[in-house]
């Protein structure tokens, strides 16, 4: 029934597609050179004005189809992942235009270079850069930038040696291949795909470093992809005899001019956004809109510029997450995370399929010798790399890494369309070996995407690698992990060194000074909690209704230690309070506006009559540090379990229960704050949480 | 400082692209021909590939720059309505442009009819057709379809000869027009545009029917227009002389293949896109990317093939808006319906702002006896036609238009970018007086917006022409319209005549039988219907809360007369329900799915023990009508209000109140059911009910 509907559709659809650009007998476009008296046209059919719009919505409905068909069908999905799938659909799709001969109309269809870095591109790094979680990425930057630099430098460097060391001899057929040639197609055949990455670490769960590892270190080695493709077009152009020192020098500052000015441009442009969010108090609509575009263009204009987009993108993408959900409404950010979750989600499928495509239809030249020495290159000096510099990093990591996690990091370097794309750019006359260079490029990608792809799930469980914990940390965690942050940075204050810690401090001083001041449209303490104040809300009702079930000698007393007068404002009889001495906080939580404080007898009782007040008083006395931030994994079911508060049930529900402990009150708010604050420094976390999260606020 | 803000952005844009296209020093793409030794590009700038992307972003950007500052300063925005401030905007934008001596670039920022049709108008009239309150739509149906089709040809006829007879004089400095000329002309010029109306009607607030007939009018004159513009167009390239009988007949059929055809793709699209998601429960996310991409290739194919693609797109979303929402996710539905919000409201901010810089950028040709000849045709005929067809209409019309409500009709028949957007594709070869239809369509479409956009305001208070309402209405009030619903039905089938009643009655018969079984995931009586649950729960717990703070000495009466055993199971004691006779409902809510019903000692009293059974119950004694929906208003403060219900709540709260007076259930649940349903059967309502709502369910 299912397979039948989208047999259905695309059937329709392709008895569309047949139909519409051939030229039908009643369409005619006004060709007033014939004599022949022009009849009326009854219908009209114009196909070339929006054959290309027409194409690309055909794909994306192709997409969907494909995404639905596999997630019905759990055999499928079980033994293959999504994206294997989806590159065979592009295959089967290639095999069929080829063989209906719609090769005239396949231009548009095929993966152009141009479509897939200005649309299907941004999407996807706009999405993982929002999500990023931050902390576990700074935590592990040492490591990424050693993987994405040095071992980027390194794996290029001996790739391209080693096939140019084999084309002296007759392994190749007499081929012979330029050593710059080589070097070029190494810089891009070694890029680990970010794409590919999270398609399959995403379905494997593993856990946090390893994931922010292979990930990140995937993010940042775009910027040295570029540069170092760039650098070796330039060297061909100009030709290896004409090369000065010079040449090198300035493809070694252009590395950080393309790193530092990707960066610069997705502040800036996050900034921007951020800032114009300031002011669409009137206009919240446009708000989701207002974080696309300033990201897109932020892309855009690294791309122009030939700075690293994709770093651009990311940062953009971070720096608004930070920021721009104290300003924008939450209906707005439902809106952005999960237009980007849709879109990146499509853009991803359509990718797959289009490398699927692209294989068939793209002009290839199989050379077995220079396929096979590729191949293992690249794996033998993936492996060779990430031992070595993960082994450099472990000279720094306290947490160190395993041998089990470097081989899960060596296995888990997929190659995917960035490479292939990169392959497709390339100019003929540049690179004469470009047919040869595409056939290896289609041969590694597609290894790595089925053979390592499949089997990396396996080889996690076979390892027993650390997965990824799935239930929230406990308090306690919490608090340690938060705990040990100040005592790290204790020590290297009293070191005298500037680590992480020192610098994460600073950066959340200068954050918080200067940063939100500019930024928000009012300071986050002034925002109501929402979700702290439903917990004591409902703290409140199960009290009123416990008390109410007890047997009813119990409730009388209980009841009657309360005085009677008060209907709608309850409040803390003060002798509970009196008798006892100090930081005792007493507040019945009734509506944010009119909370209701008996003033305390003696001095020394804290309090606190406002929202702000509790959480400036928790602020003052915990002290600001983030909890280590779990991983953001990406998947369709966890949107669910993100349900939103409702601010209404606050107003629907009566203001009448009654604690009696003060202290009970003082340790809830304690264990709602963080979760509150967590929630607000990394969204991630909130994807995570189990829909009955406030659950286990019961007591 | 708001000002300054995106002045600062507009700069560092304007930097950014006037530095942009220019070749800069470094960048130089591989010019093998020189001699010279190419340098090494350190930043390698390269426009061409995204200049029409990065063309758009800025136009995007600046459409939400102009809105966020229009917005926010409001005296501007009180003394004129934003569409006239965006137009002002464009024409300063056009004025810059030529000055600047842009025009090299200028193509890609005028008002491309493809770039119209294609992105710009699809997304608003999806929006508007996806929210238009159909019953409201339906019920007026006759006499939209009298304006949009008989005053529409009434209207092309008379100032296309108007035109033509002044031709004929000396009035036009001597400028001949031919009569299919002048008509093709008149068929666009009478175009009443749905976005005008729209952006105007929208602000007003005019009483339901007024608002609908002038929308509907708007919506379906695009069909009559595609079919009279093409029909023309024909017999001009036919030649006058040429012309035989038989091209007026196919003219008269194509009028009707036009407007039939597009009716059946948008409902064969809406059909496919809601059985899609029928089959998307594991794939989520996608779900707002099908309703988005049927519509639109509904849109394109109707266009395609030279039907009315406004037409096809705005059935489509009826029709999906009608289904969707039982099969999708709350959350794809509040994304499909703020995406929709956005997209048509920043599509809107840049037809206007094109409109502005087009009349300045387009060549033109001004001729002053033709452009008075026009305006003044247009004015006097839309209100002879409309006073015309008005009266006809109230023939069997039940509520009849008065004349005031004809003024209204006729002067808010605003012209506006369709019309322009149908000057501009004009053939010059076919029209040569192209520069003049341009100029005459520019002035018209100006002073309706402006003059007739900025009074009808000032107007509709001056007459004290009935507003819309703004609060809900009452219980009663829907009541009885229902029960008039059935009378009309009853009183239709006593008389025999298939009126719209009956109609309404059969295709809900229909619906219910055929469509729904078809379409939904599981029908929507299994639906748990939260709202009704939340209240009642809501209810409960005030109860309880109310019982809690009474005095001990009464309280202890009220438990007494309970059970003790029970914690979380509340029931009805059966003594109360015993003593009575028939139909009393005495239910406990606990969860929906375990729900304990004390079963009746006598078989008169009805048992309901599941959700369903209630809702059949009801169902069955209530019969089903729909109440007349209210209209749609588009606005973007209703967003806030919309307040989604939070399932988690059911869960979080305990389930131990403990309702004494099975009576009083039976009242509340009759109050939330049509209240319920009304909010399924047009989420329109649901978007102007107050967020303080459920507040009026309290006792």
């Amino acid at each position: 029934m299912k397979e039948f509907s989208s047999v259905l559709v695309l059937i329709s659809y392709a008895y569309l597609v047949d139909s519409s650009p051939s030229p039908s007998s009643s369409s005619l476009s006004s060709s007033d050179t014939t004599h022949v008296r022009p009849p009326f046209p009854v219908v009209k059919i114009t196909f070339d004005h929006v054959s290309n719009v027409f194409g690309i919505c055909l794909w994306i409905l192709l997409g969907i189809l494909a995404k639905i068909v596999f997630h019905l069908s759990h055999r499928l999905t079980k033994k293959f992942p999504e994206n294997c799938l989806l590159i065979i659909l592009g295959i089967i799709v290639g095999v069929l235009l080829y063989i209906t001969h719609l090769e005239e109309e396949k231009r548009i269809y095929i993966l152009n270079s141009d479509i897939f870095f200005l649309f299907l591109l941004p999407p996807i790094v706009l999405e993982t850069g929002y999500f990023l979680p931050k902390r576990a990425f700074f935590d592990n930057l040492g490591t990424i930038l050693l993987l994405a630099v040095l071992n980027k430098l390194f794996n290029t460097m001996c790739i391209g040696l080693t096939i140019w060391a084999f084309g002296k001899t007759t392994l190749y057929g007499g081929t012979q291949f330029d050593l710059l040639e080589c070097l070029l197609f190494a810089s891009f055949i070694t890029a680990v795909d970010p794409i590919a990455v999270l398609a399959t670490f995403v379905e494997i769960r593993v856990n946090d470093t390893l994931y922010i590892v292979v990930f990140g270190e995937s993010l940042l080695n775009d910027a040295v992809t570029i540069v170092l493709y760039r650098m070796f077009e330039s060297f061909l152009t100009i030709g290896q005899d004409n090369l000065i020192p010079m040449d090198f020098f300035l493809g070694f500052v252009s590395f950080f001019v393309v790193t530092i000015g990707g960066i610069v441009i997705g502040i800036i442009f996050g900034f921007m956004a951020v800032f114009m969010t300031k002011f669409t108090e009137r206009t919240p609509v446009l708000e989701p809109l207002v974080v696309f575009i300033y990201a897109y263009i932020a892309y855009i204009i690294a791309e122009m510029t030939g700075l690293s987009g994709i770093l651009a993108i990311t940062i953009c993408g971070m720096m608004m997450k930070q920021y721009v959900e104290y300003n924008i409404t939450k209906k707005s950010m439902a809106t952005i995370e999960y237009v980007l979750k849709m879109a990146s989600s499509i853009m991803e499928t359509i990718i797959f399929m289009f490398m699927g495509l692209t294989t068939v239809s793209e002009q290839q030249t199989w050379n077995t010798g220079f396929v096979i020495v590729t191949l293992l290159s690249c794996l033998i000096y993936r492996a060779i790399g990430v031992a070595l510099f993960a082994n450099l990093a472990n000279i720094r990591r306290l947490v160190e890494l395993t041998r089990i996690d470097m081989l899960i990091m060596s296995y888990g370097g997929l190659r995917g369309a960035l490479a292939f794309a990169l392959a497709l750019v390339l100019d003929e006359n540049l690179a004469p070996r470009r047919k040869e260079f595409i056939t290896a490029s289609t041969v590694v990608v597609l290894f790595t995407v089925f053979i390592q792809g499949t089997t990396l799930g396996p080889l996690v469980k076979l390892l027993n690698v650390r997965r990824k914990q799935i239930e929230e940390p406990t308090m306690s965690a919490t608090l340690t992990n938060r705990m040990m942050d100040h005592v790290m940075t204790c020590l290297e204050d009293v070191a005298g060194i500037a680590g992480a810690n020192s610098l994460r401090n600073k950066y959340n001083k200068f954050d918080h000074n200067y940063m939100k001041k500019w930024l928000l449209r009012e300071q986050p303490q002034e925002k109501l909690d929402l979700r702290l104040w439903q917990t004591f809300r409902n703290i409140d009702l199960q009290t009123a209704i416990k008390l109410h079930e007890e047997v009813p000698g119990a409730k009388q007393i209980t009841t009657s230690q309360l005085p009677k007068s008060q209907t709608l404002l309850a409040v803390v009889n003060p002798s509970t309070t009196n008798s006892r001495k100090a930081s005792i906080i007493s507040t019945i939580l009734t509506k944010p506006d009119d909370i209701i404080i008996i003033p305390p007898t003696n001095n020394e009782v804290v309090s606190l009559t406002k929202p702000e007040d509790i959480k400036n008083f928790l602020d003052a006395n915990m002290f600001d540090t983030h909890r280590r931030a779990s991983i953001y994994v990406r998947g369709q079911d966890e949107i669910e379990k993100d349900e939103d508060l409702d601010p209404t049930i606050i107003h629907i529900l009566q203001p009448s229960a009654i604690i009696d402990s003060p202290n009970y009150m003082l340790e809830q708010s304690t264990d709602n704050l963080p979760r509150q604050r967590k929630n607000r420094s990394d969204s991630t976390a909130t994807n995570q949480l189990p829909s009955n999260d406030i659950d286990k606020c019961r007591f």
